[in-house]
């Protein structure tokens, strides 16, 4: 980590790949790289720990480019420190399937810790790995023995600042003193319209001050010493800290430093090379001195510190084995081998007790049922807690002098998904948080992010529908339901009653490859009866609940429906028309599902009528131009549920009738 | 406004509306309103200027609860202030189709300026008036005449604090210097999951001090001189105002008042009883004596305000009678005459020129030939202005000292959504705004209460797809078309072409009881030949672009794939298939037609595929079982967009093959 190389060449070095790889791509942002190339080389020269070789380090500082268009400021010191990200991958950058994308994707590069780019959220991430590893560390560390204990960093720009959700991050960072998250910010007065005092113009160290942040002022971005002693102060508060770089952005261009002009798009030829004059970068592009790569090289140092921990690791595996255990098995997401039985005893038991109960409780008690196998659940509620019925009797409620397994996000839904992700990309928890479905929309690029991410954040949303009842329209969900069905890679349950609530948790929790909504209701539904084989398919999204050999049509419905669909059933057959009951919990999850079972479902030439108190048109993919549809496409209204499921007809007499409609 | 009734009696009248409206209907919130009881006296006895007989009185005060769930506060002061709203209605609360809904719902009930129960977005509908307050007066009033001249007061919580659109709202209105919004903070420290302490550390007076708020700190909330003092004091700022009131939950309630038990639920009997004893209410569940009403009664004062205002206008409008017609005019949301003939000439000059360009620029330009008839005009963007191309040659940017129609509103998705919603709402001014599509997910809410209040923002969304290109998947659009399109009551327009985004333009304008999205592309689009009768059936959401006598099949395609249907039509016609092609720029609009024009333009009985570049589910609805569609059914990829629409299967080969596989 110590070079007698002068740091100018070190940040040029990084201005100068920046620049030729927007260049050669003509699309891309040099201007924050240019801007934080300093700020970088204070924080990964001089502090941050990580092995290239070994991306996935458990104990390794987390960073984090909250500003993620500068993506090419991730890639060059990641290429530049030695990870495994070649200059050919640099020379790639924006191109299909390379390992440069056009902002840092998760899992795509190596090192990157989380995809970024929508603003905001990179640093909402942050604050969820911080979280993690503060609640990490109280968990697993013993005397002498701080196997879990590192920073985590991230850079953001005015960008980050503006959006919400930076709020709604910061406040419950300072609220939970999450003292080793320390942010950089590039504070340089642009943003794509311009100069921001237009619009802009927060005094943001009071700002953060108000959150209970440290805060370090005027900090010269491009003063590698002056942000090398912010850092090392940071790393001595006990709050969370944000140090304020004033920065020029895109630094080097001589002509177009410190405007908007540099932001967004490649400098063009003639810029570049008074770029090259301006700083002193003789090298053609993508060449990079020995010595410049010497300098970066953080391979030795970073296999150092690995060892170095390693050895500590090995002492705490010998004097607590079983900890030692725990903690690598929840690091790498794997689950406890006695999670199978536990559902299985808990579905039995759900068997038995036949109650009719809101799905929201039966999740609650699923919940219940795993938690004693699943020290890694980390619950949580956007201030619904009692009615989410995300907690259980053992949790305990994290604050910032307590560690525990269920936070009190507050009404902070957005913050609350984010940081979820944060979380589950740090490791070790396995996090679940809860707000009523409706507000799913504030929280919903959260949703995508984590299913972009292909991990394993659980979405939990209550009172589900016009069953919601009293509070109306604005808390109603319609068109919820559907529009999550949308969002690629995010798998959606909605759960009928206490088994299928059960088996929906079950899966959430077991998928490995993306996250889950897990949807229920707030009123009272009665409990189903099912054969064995019944219960068993109930993971596969969809299934027979309710079978006719001579079915003349098929009814599909989810959740609270599922009950109006078998009344209709039974009112059917006494008017002598067979039909089919089939229960959707998981329309994702029976859409992957092999054709010979989808067609044993939904069989071909049946025609079929779908039942769910939301919007129809996501359900004519089910029941095709020759279907029906029994929903709302209207927004609710406020009053009494039953009062609702009348007036929007989910009675017996109009789903009896849109059968029959569909009769051939 | 004055009385010599002890100002208790008036505040508990209040609590007693509230607890027993709460307790008839079993469901509702009576913490808020026996909390803020005091503060509404203080508000509404001594300085709120409107007049319950004319609730849409131009200049009145605008009033908004943004912590909606106390409704029943609102109801309180609407009914005991001479506003139509019954005795009858206050017993109906929360009952199907009552004007007394669980939360405040604009046009429902007289006298309520915006529905609210979504956390933070009452608040920012709040800037959005005290915005279009400022400019309109701006714009409208000459020396003498302050005909636009009034506050804007708005009463909020913990949970609208805690929220992250809270943040951009009140940055921007820091920024803007919105000096006659005067907020009243409820600082109770009780949210529903209990204590705040836990999880709401913010130093709130200091936060909003570093947005360039006055701050009044620590103001007694049930003291009703100390309010009004501080209300006094407000109104004399420069800036915004908080006024930070100290409050106690369910204030009166003797044993649940300053808990959460208080917040959400009917106190039940034995504590209304209680109640009553505590507060000296002597009087019967909905029973208000005479002296009470008198106090309130606020229908001669305002009365009064309304005709001396009345006054003022009248010789307004002999000074300045263009002005003041225009005033009345865009005060109604009444669209200029001259509108149709300038679009009509607009039209012509697109097919004219036959301009092959992105739709955002086709928007560019459409907005370009709005403006001059269109005085009500004000645009923005989210901080993409010269991306979104929203702005136009006159415009002017509007700053803290600068009125303008066109305002940079940060990046602040969502904010600034609900911001334009609270333009829409005062009136006099037409909003538009515009992000990337892919980030209508931060502001997906106000979409919905836009769609919800039936109110005339317009979303403009560019960069719609992958056709992004670069930039990758955190920014392409895959599932957000349809998603908007699960929206009740919200029109989505995705034009294909020049002519196409100016009718869409032309139609989001003239729709008078919603919101419209106007959706675009970054790239460049052909231009489309079209008939007299073709470009009149644009505004009919779906036509036919393209027929052929022995149609075959159908493809329907919208936007940026309207190119591609066309090729593959002319490719499967060399190959001796005859196909249609409909572009479709709005599905909502489509649906909304009668059933003959539907059937002509989607004929029974002809196999049809879809291509959009999106997910593919939406489609089946118009495709059917045995359609096909050709869509996007992942996340998308970070490469140039040629490389992309290949990528994913958008080629000729690709559709034609899809066509084949469907004909019979």
């Amino acid at each position: 980590m110590t070079s007698t190389l002068p740091t100018d060449k070190m940040a040029n070095a990084i201005r100068a790949l920046a620049m030729d790889a927007v260049q050669k791509a003509n699309s891309g942002h040099p201007g924050m790289p240019m801007g934080m190339a300093e700020i970088a080389v204070a924080l990964w020269a001089k502090h941050h720990r990580h092995n290239p070789a070994n991306p996935r380090w458990i104990n390794r500082d987390r960073f984090v480019i909250s500003n993620g268009h500068g993506s090419m400021l991730q890639y060059a010191l990641l290429h530049l420190s030695g990870y495994d990200l070649s200059m050919d991958e640099i020379k790639n950058f924006r191109q299909l399937h390379s390992k440069t994308p056009g902002h840092p994707e998760y899992e795509i590069t190596e090192g990157v810790e989380t995809t970024t780019g929508p603003l905001g959220q990179g640093l909402t991430n942050a604050v969820g790995m911080a979280l993690a590893e503060k609640l990490l560390a109280a968990e697993f560390n013993k005397p002498g023995f701080g196997v879990v204990d590192h920073f985590t960093y991230v850079f953001l720009g005015d960008g980050c600042l503006m959006e919400g959700i930076s709020h709604e991050a910061c406040s419950l960072a300072g609220t939970l003193r999450l003292s080793k998250l320390i942010a950089l910010y590039d504070d340089n007065g642009i943003s794509i319209d311009g100069k921001v005092d237009g619009w802009f113009t927060d005094d943001t160290p009071k700002r953060f001050e108000a959150y209970g942040w440290n805060v370090i002022r005027n900090v010269d971005g491009h003063d590698v010493t002056a942000v090398d002693a912010a850092i090392a102060q940071a790393k001595t508060s006990n709050k969370p800290t944000l140090i304020c770089c004033k920065t020029i952005i895109g630094k080097g261009a001589p002509n177009m430093q410190g405007s908007d002009k540099v932001h967004g798009a490649a400098l063009g030829d003639k810029e570049i090379t008074a770029t090259r004059e301006a700083i002193s970068w003789t090298h053609m592009p993508f060449e990079v001195p020995a010595d410049v790569y010497a300098a970066w090289d953080a391979k030795a140092t970073g296999q150092a510190l690995e060892n170095e921990w390693n050895a500590l690791f090995k002492a705490y595996d010998e004097r607590y084995p079983q900890e030692a255990g725990e903690l690598l098995r929840r690091m790498k997401g794997e689950l406890p081998g006695n999670l199978d039985d536990a559902m299985k005893a808990y579905v039995a038991s759900c068997v038995e007790k036949k109650e009719a109960i809101a799905t929201r409780k039966a999740s609650q008690n699923a919940i219940q049922a795993l938690a004693p196998v699943l020290p890694e659940f980390l619950g949580g509620s956007a201030d619904l807690t009692g009615s989410n019925l995300t907690n259980w009797k053992e949790c305990v409620a994290v604050r910032s002098d307590q560690p525990g397994n269920h936070v009190n996000y507050g009404v902070r839904e957005f913050g609350m998904a984010a940081i979820m992700n944060g979380i589950a990309l740090h490791g070790g928890y396995l996090p679940f948080g809860a707000t009523f479905l409706t507000f799913s929309d504030y929280s919903r690029n959260a949703l995508r992010m984590a299913a972009l991410m292909k991990i394993r954040s659980l979405f939990v949303f209550t009172h589900d529908s016009i069953g919601l009842g009293e509070d109306g329209p604005t808390h109603q969900s319609v068109e919820h339901i559907s529009s999550l069905r949308l969002i690629p890679n995010l798998d959606n349950w909605r759960p009928c009653d206490t088994v299928e609530s059960a088996v929906a948790w079950q899966q959430a929790v077991k998928r490995s490859n993306g996250p889950s909504t897990l949807i229920f209701s707030r009123q009272n539904l009665p409990y189903m009866e099912r054969s064995e084989q019944q219960i068993a398919d109930i993971q596969r999204g969809g299934y027979v609940l309710r079978d006719a050999a001579d079915a003349k049509a098929i009814l599909i419905a989810t959740g609270s429906e599922v009950e109006l669909a078998m009344k209709s059933a039974d009112e059917l057959a006494m008017q002598g028309v067979a039909v089919r009951v089939v229960s959707m919990p998981s329309t994702d999850v029976f859409d992957r599902q092999d054709a010979a079972y989808k067609a044993s479902v939904l069989t071909k030439g049946l025609p079929r009528v779908a039942v769910e108190a939301g919007v129809t048109d996501f359900w004519y993919k089910y029941v095709g131009l020759e279907g029906a549809v029994v929903g709302i496409d209207t927004f609710g209204e406020s009053a009494p549920a039953g009062v609702l499921f009348k007036h929007f007809g989910f009675t017996t007499e109009n789903v009896v009738a849109k059968v029959k409609s569909v009769l051939a």
